[in-house]
């Protein structure tokens, strides 16, 4: 259905993913089974949440994650591996599992976003890829959640392809909705994820007529007086009396695209009251961002539309969530929790489960149960009153559809709605500061009954 | 070849633009020739320079840029357009022409990186492609240049996939290849631009091994003594020993991916020369942009492998090109320049020809012609000791190959090497300023034969 299924994604691969797998089938660690995390250590930017967004993309390009001819050519002839790594590959496809937080949830330092298990040779490449797609798509919908907030009950839509890379912007859209927006510019987006388009008329519509009056009255012509005008091209003030002398006032709307928005919006919103067109609405898009759009909450605008801010994360264009070995069997088959000491990049080791801790319904903790032993792993029974974060995304091979597709996206944008209510107020706020609620880790193995290489 | 040739890109457009279609056909403006122009109004960030990348990857999205049956679908059936754009849609092919800087060249505000001429109908639909790409792959270009020149001799490796979107990524290691890094790490990129690619073993392979020095020796095992040993997993002096001890003098070097870099990489040469391993070079790999490469100019570093800053244009992802109108006939076929006037965001009708001129070697401006009458455009025989910066790209519709595939990204980044040397020295620095040199708008008509709109 989406076009991007036509294709293999096993290339989507960094080289050492691919070189330490050669190493690992010939050294016979590749089939030693393993735990892998997806997490963030922190928050950019001193962000209060962060917003799940990418896994319903993921799980279908790991669908297409297999090795065709053209793919092992390539890695034959510029011998990035041996012979035997070919025929493995050639046999490739991920049959392990991966559990981890539904798409629209919100995360915090260390929360378990994706849990990768399987042999160490079916988990190892599919890093990049997983990293890729979950670090761009939630850096989106993380800024986009922020706007979100800040609009209120005003309407969102996101106009930003032409400010990120022509794929990436299709992914921006869809994350952005899941975030809160209602619509985007980009029809890509509109045909694979099934989002509301929207989109009347630029510069250049008014630009190729020989008047502004010749534009608006052959566009109305064309999508009627409910549409909405771009007033800006030269002056503002003679495009909003041309604008309402030529639709009347069933004019739609108008779209204010520079200026110092605050005084502009008031002053257009004056002058349509003057004019009569009480129901004509003002839409503004200019280098909108969250506090832009906080900063226009007592102007009189009744919809914004953002580009550059929200395709590229406002500020912070990366999630830097990591992919990290936590857990592994060792050559009798014991598992052993596994974790790196590098300075400012330690890691944790151990399986994960994680709850969010509520009361009355309100966000209190992001709890994080750390199981040494692999099978004793804690429910949420263990932790009255707290939501399990997690789901089963693929079960020994089989990815669980219900997440891919425009079904997928619209049940991420619910689920989102859903928890954003369960912020605590100061969750809300835009400025710098520490995570809405902390990050803590517990014992779910009372009894250390496995040995731990902790550094 | 690539894969991205397997589908169409044409609904990688805004809504809008399709509506304006919908209503140029309706009012007979969809034919009116036009020439659209793309352009950067400034330098982000107080940058010397930008670098032009992308264009060879428009070329072959253009190729692809038809409408079939699934596009004519989604857009039937949601009525983005009527009955008759959907015809029009359906033998859709621009026959245009495109000019433009080449692949790898400079820019500075104003310059006019992309000329695209055609009827209304045909034109206006590529803008949001080619800003996406345009946008997206010059912003890293411009940011890797930087690196590159930080650097200087020493190499540097783009290793950023996991913090870009899947496609970017491969978009990205192009653009960063073309402005002076030497391989990536992503496969994809090494497939399909024929980019060098690298990368040996990342932390997880020493944690899927029960000692650091089973992981060294296995790693050495599958890929010689030569190879790139990861160092910081547990103990970086107990790493440099052990790596040493496994390897021998022939180790090929060594990785270091956290802690403070100029402080440990003097510790490491040192203990690596004490233990005779002189030979053996030190690639580092932990947070690095450019002003943190230029830190390590003076640190016994051989290799540079930059990851989130170079693949998110180091704190500027987008390059913040725009596409207007810029000059059109009318209704009797006579051209007009156009420009819109809106405030802080107007542009400079009419067509350009634009000159770099030099002074010994080195740039001394950036000329651009402006042309009102379109026919009379400046050729570089008009000013003396410059270049000039434009060369046909599409002509009549036709794509001319050489600047599509490998061979166009090697030709663009010799291309890029070559204009790099014309900048003066204060291009060339890192901290906040205006550009390296001044961008100059003349007059390429003395007589003014033909209207104007320009405000």
């Amino acid at each position: 259905m989406s076009p991007q299924r036509l294709q293999s994604t096993a290339l989507h691969t960094d080289r050492y993913e691919l070189t330490m797998l050669d190493a690992a089938l010939r050294d016979g660690t590749a089939e030693r089974h393993c735990v892998f995390e997806l997490f963030a250590r922190r928050l950019s930017a001193g962000r209060r949440f962060g917003v799940v967004a990418g896994t319903g993309r993921l799980l279908s390009l790991i669908r297409d994650f297999r090795f065709g001819d053209d793919e092992l050519r390539y890695l034959r002839d510029n011998r990035i591996v041996d012979a035997s790594t070919i025929d493995y590959l050639a046999g490739y496809r991920f049959t392990g599992s991966v559990e981890g937080y539904r798409e629209g949830e919100l995360y915090f330092p260390g929360s378990p976003i994706l849990t990768v298990e399987g042999t160490f040779a079916e988990a190892v490449i599919l890093e990049t890829l997983a990293l890729s797609v979950l670090n761009h798509d939630s850096a989106v919908a993380t800024a986009a959640a922020r706007m979100s907030i800040a609009a209120g009950d005003r309407p969102l839509a996101e106009m930003g392809s032409r400010r990120a890379g022509e794929r990436s912007a299709v992914a921006a859209a869809r994350a952005a909705y899941i975030a809160g927006f209602g619509a985007t510019s980009n029809l890509e987006a509109g045909r694979t994820w099934g989002i509301p388009t929207m989109g009347t008329a630029a510069h250049s519509w008014t630009l190729l007529h020989d008047t502004e009056e010749e534009a608006f009255r052959a566009q109305i012509a064309a999508l009627g007086a409910g549409t909405t005008l771009l007033i800006d091209t030269y002056d503002i003030q003679e495009g909003v009396a041309t604008a309402v002398r030529v639709a009347g006032h069933e004019l739609g709307g108008v779209r204010i695209d520079s200026g110092d928005l605050p005084l502009v919006a008031a002053a257009v919103r004056a002058q349509l009251d003057e004019l009569g067109a009480t129901a004509t609405r003002i839409t503004v898009t200019s280098d909108l961002d969250e506090f832009a759009i906080a900063a226009l909450a007592a102007a009189p605008v009744d919809a914004y539309g953002v580009g550059t801010s929200v395709v590229t994360g406002s500020g912070t264009p990366t999630a830097g969530m990591v992919y990290k070995l936590v857990a592994r069997q060792d050559a009798v088959g014991s598992w052993i929790s596994v974790a790196k000491a590098s300075q400012d990049k330690g890691s944790k080791g151990g399986r994960k489960a994680a709850f969010r801790t509520l009361d009355a319904g309100t966000a209190t903790s992001e709890l994080i149960a750390v199981s040494d032993g692999y099978e004793q792993i804690a429910t949420a029974a263990q932790y009255p009153d707290s939501r399990d974060l997690r789901v089963p995304l693929i079960v020994a091979g089989e990815i669980d559809t219900a997440f891919e597709g425009p079904s997928g996206v619209s049940a991420a944008r619910a689920h989102h709605a859903r928890v954003r209510e369960e912020l605590p107020v100061r969750g809300l706020a835009l400025s710098r500061s520490d995570p809405a609620i902390p990050t803590v880790f517990v014992d779910a193995d009372p009894v250390r009954s496995q040995p731990t290489i902790d550094s």
